[in-house]
């Protein structure tokens, strides 16, 4: 049975990342998510309001991945660029769309308030929507490039408004364990271990926890029983280093 | 006066965050940390551990900002590639180092224990050593390339070890202010505010927070009395649309 990969780029847009004055979570939950659904994400960019680079970005990223995913840069302020920048990179016009005109037209406002929000309606011609259940303006799907908002709430009731509706390749199951041991200990026998199942992605993440190193294995792939089965390898490198296998997780 | 501008992006080497399992936060601390020594960190890059993508993204984005920081990738485990990625990258070979071989060594341990740990000490050929005040193995510079742990703790270490040694531009200062008042009642006037003063960056962050819809105005420059007017234009536009200018900051 041959699986399918589907890949995916996030770009989180906002000069507020980049300044460290707001920590992104959006990444992290669209990573999960898209995961569950079959789609990998393999790289993310978090760039600056900027339209060159926001166009070049997005032009090299859809041709690299099946899926580009943005979050930010869709509101009704002049630093809110992105659905112009999107237009530009596929070199089509930018649009006032009708449905998402006439959302915001249902919430009355005086003729400037209501002229700022209409920025919001504004999409690349040829766009299509992607449902904001929060009942606000919707984002845009073009090709393959997925427009949401950067305020986490919205962005998770647009992204998940996609649930069914993308094309998902084979889900990467993740199972973990934990063990008081450091890396180091455990180190030979985990190269073996990974050169044996090489469809498995092993991989070695130390904490520092309650005044003790430790070190969080995890394995992810495609096939649950292979997985179990390097699982129970680990368990066992671990025991073999004198220290005991715990809190072993199977997602 | 002219005022320099120095740039840096961030790497984050690491599946754990591409597949959600990880929450990044060293991106955030790296920002704040550089902004405050001048340095103004322009995009940031999540990649998986995967040779070719972070030897073709070192190669690009080293070349294109002063300073580079890369995060995750170089510990004790087969998973660890870093640091064979940047000799690549740099055509060096990739060489042990006598100090880290040494801090290394100090604290006993079976020989498979210490060959494996062995692996922290390699370095790219003609690489300083990014001190490590949590007392582990020194992260590395190479030219403008900063290569360092992905654990937070240890990774704030080896940043403020750096503390005084790098080169700084203008520091960008950040003043803020907030109201419960949507975005499109004040666009107008910040488009406005805007463009009469380009060289501050004007950014509208809208939030929702116990039921309500509100803003934060961030204003960014390196001239504090121009941020002062652009606080003082600001704050007249969120009384003129009948609301109340809070928690202002300037830092």
């Amino acid at each position: 049975m041959t699986q399918t990969t589907v890949t995916a780029c996030v770009l989180i847009i906002g000069n507020e990342i980049l300044s460290g004055r707001t920590q992104d979570v959006n990444l992290n939950h669209i990573a999960k998510t898209l995961g569950a659904w079959g789609i990998q994400v393999r790289e993310a960019r978090v760039i600056p309001d900027v339209t060159k680079t926001i166009v070049d970005t997005l032009n090299e990223t859809r041709r690299r991945f099946d899926y580009v995913f943005t979050t930010g840069g869709i509101g009704p302020t002049h630093d809110d660029i992105t659905a112009e920048c999107v237009a530009e990179a596929f070199g089509v016009n930018l649009i006032i769309h009708s449905e998402i005109a006439e959302r915001i037209a249902r919430r009355p406002a005086p003729p400037d308030i209501m002229a700022a929000r209409k920025r919001m309606a504004r999409v690349p011609e040829g766009a299509t929507l992607i449902d904001n259940l929060t009942g606000g303006p919707q984002g845009f799907r073009i090709e393959n490039v997925f427009v949401m908002a950067g305020i986490p709430a919205v962005m998770q009731a647009m992204l998940g408004s996609l649930e069914g509706k993308l094309k998902g390749g084979a889900v990467v199951r993740s199972f973990s364990v934990t063990a008081y041991v450091g890396e180091s200990q455990i180190a030979g026998p985990l190269t073996d271990i990974q050169n044996r199942h090489p469809s498995v992605d092993l991989g070695s993440y130390p904490f520092f926890r309650a005044d003790r190193y430790g070190t969080s294995l995890v394995m992810r792939g495609t096939d649950p029983a292979e997985l179990e089965t390097v699982l129970a390898e680990v368990s066992a490198a671990i025991v073999a280093a004198g220290e005991t296998p715990q809190d072993i997780q199977r997602s």
